[in-house]
């Protein structure tokens, strides 16, 4: 665990890069199996599904932690610590809210998911799709930055979509809806799917921070 | 994009402080549209303040990231980098409570909202008042501090001030209102309206802070 | 409140020890009444327990902004200034959310607290327990990680049981619960119990960190 003196000191190595790229590919085998598991409505296969993203989320929170790790012990970063330590602190954030809404979706086992429920989750893939591809760019946008800016742009405006979709549901949910229990099992999962994608869109929002401060 | 060697060392400029000014202004049109939108009860109504706020939010969002983009390009800033982040993003979750009260409005369609709701959103505006006044000694607090301590024990005040009506009426609410649904809708428009006002005093710690520091 | 020159400069004090000790001290009075009021039943005494619990936040509250103060106006720390201010301020939510929790019983007035909820009460006890001693090794982990290693693993393993506790327990609430509102008002108070042992934990990560960096 010593950092010795010289290791401190190494020049900056691109490390981090594939660390994150790891770190994004974790959240696109919880997002899949996310979209997936809104296809299967038994308490047994949502619980099944539950441990799998649970899974995957512990091995997001490891990777995670890996870096902080890393950033912790080495001297020279490629961006600004907080930049890394944000950047993968927020991915890991998307990874828990996936975790969240599929914990949620087994605890309370509601009536099968809406086409809503059904469409933000594959909005949190989408979104999951397009982090992965940015962690591409990070050792090549200072020079070509057209890409990254793409996907932040991307990121954005899924975002718009995904506060589109939840609020028509909600609303209509609150009109329609007359069982009370039913209406807040299907609420909460909701936010939770919508809060999802606001951390998918805080990663996009550091990123375009990067290329404002590198590019 | 780019910044020249020379930008990022010249001399400390106080840009910062009408960036954040223009923030609090910002902020200052949201809690006036807040209070106004409680007065009006049709769907329609709601929905058009909601449409207005969230346009706001949105030029609040930019003003934000116009100060983050700042951040990065400059060198040298009037206080330490961290605390001029924390300022702009804590003032813009302040608006952010706002436009979420105004969407739970808009979305859950409750019955006119009740005086200590009114009174919420009363506080709320008070609060913006003392953030923009508050951002006019930012240049001048070092030397006469008196001012900006006066304005930081007024957030705390209103704050708890806020939390007796939240605590109050939602004891009140769980205590006589039999209609699940409207409960639910109620007490998470009342929740987000006392977050937001918790999110006002954080910007007077912030401020706090910046006078043990700095002054 | 001026900073002299050389009192910035002054040689590094281990002042923040006794500091974060005293902090972790409050959490573990907060958490000790916890426990206590959830033996009690009655609207009086529920909120006779808030209100001390609400004053023990408050007293949390200002030894942690004395911490940050100290943090403004020291020049060299024991740890870099972040980690010093993470823990602190990560300590401080442990104390909030107990307070929450606390406001949360008091003002929803629910049926007495299920087992289930006076277990999560009890492992956040042990939760403030193993911050309390962990705050005991910050001077001499750097050479003897061992034990603050041993406390960082407890609060794993404690958050991990809150997590089985919590969702067992909604779980069996939404099956069996057919009066809407008191599933509503247990609930959210578990839901708070639940993320209070999630903010102990965070605490567990902030110390792993420090021994990854600098033992």
């Amino acid at each position: 665990m010593k950092n010795s003196f010289f290791s401190r000191f190494t020049p900056q190595e691109p490390k981090f890069f594939p660390m994150l790229k790891h770190l994004s590919e974790i959240l696109m085998v919880s997002a899949d199996l996310l979209v997936e598991s809104l296809e299967h409505n038994s308490p047994k296969e949502r619980n099944e599904y539950y441990k799998r993203i649970k899974d995957i989320e512990r091995e997001g929170d490891k990777q995670t932690h890996l870096i902080f790790d890393e950033l912790g012990k080495t001297f020279i970063t490629p961006f600004d610590r907080e930049d890394i330590h944000d950047l993968a602190s927020t991915i890991d954030d998307v990874i828990d809210g996936i975790n969240s809404s599929a914990k949620r979706i087994t605890i309370y086992n509601p009536r099968p998911i809406s086409d809503s429920g059904k469409e933000l989750s594959r909005l949190i893939r989408q979104e999951a799709q397009y982090i992965a591809k940015a962690m591409d760019e990070l050792e090549t946008f200072r020079k070509k930055p057209t890409a990254l800016r793409e996907y932040c742009v991307k990121l954005h405006d899924i975002e718009n979509q995904a506060d589109d979709v939840y609020e028509l549901f909600v609303k209509k949910l609150f009109e329609e809806e007359k069982d009370c229990i039913e209406l807040i099992k299907i609420k909460e999962i909701m936010q939770e799917l919508e809060k999802t994608t606001d951390a998918a869109e805080r990663v996009g929002k550091i990123l375009r921070n990067l290329i404002v401060k590198y590019a």
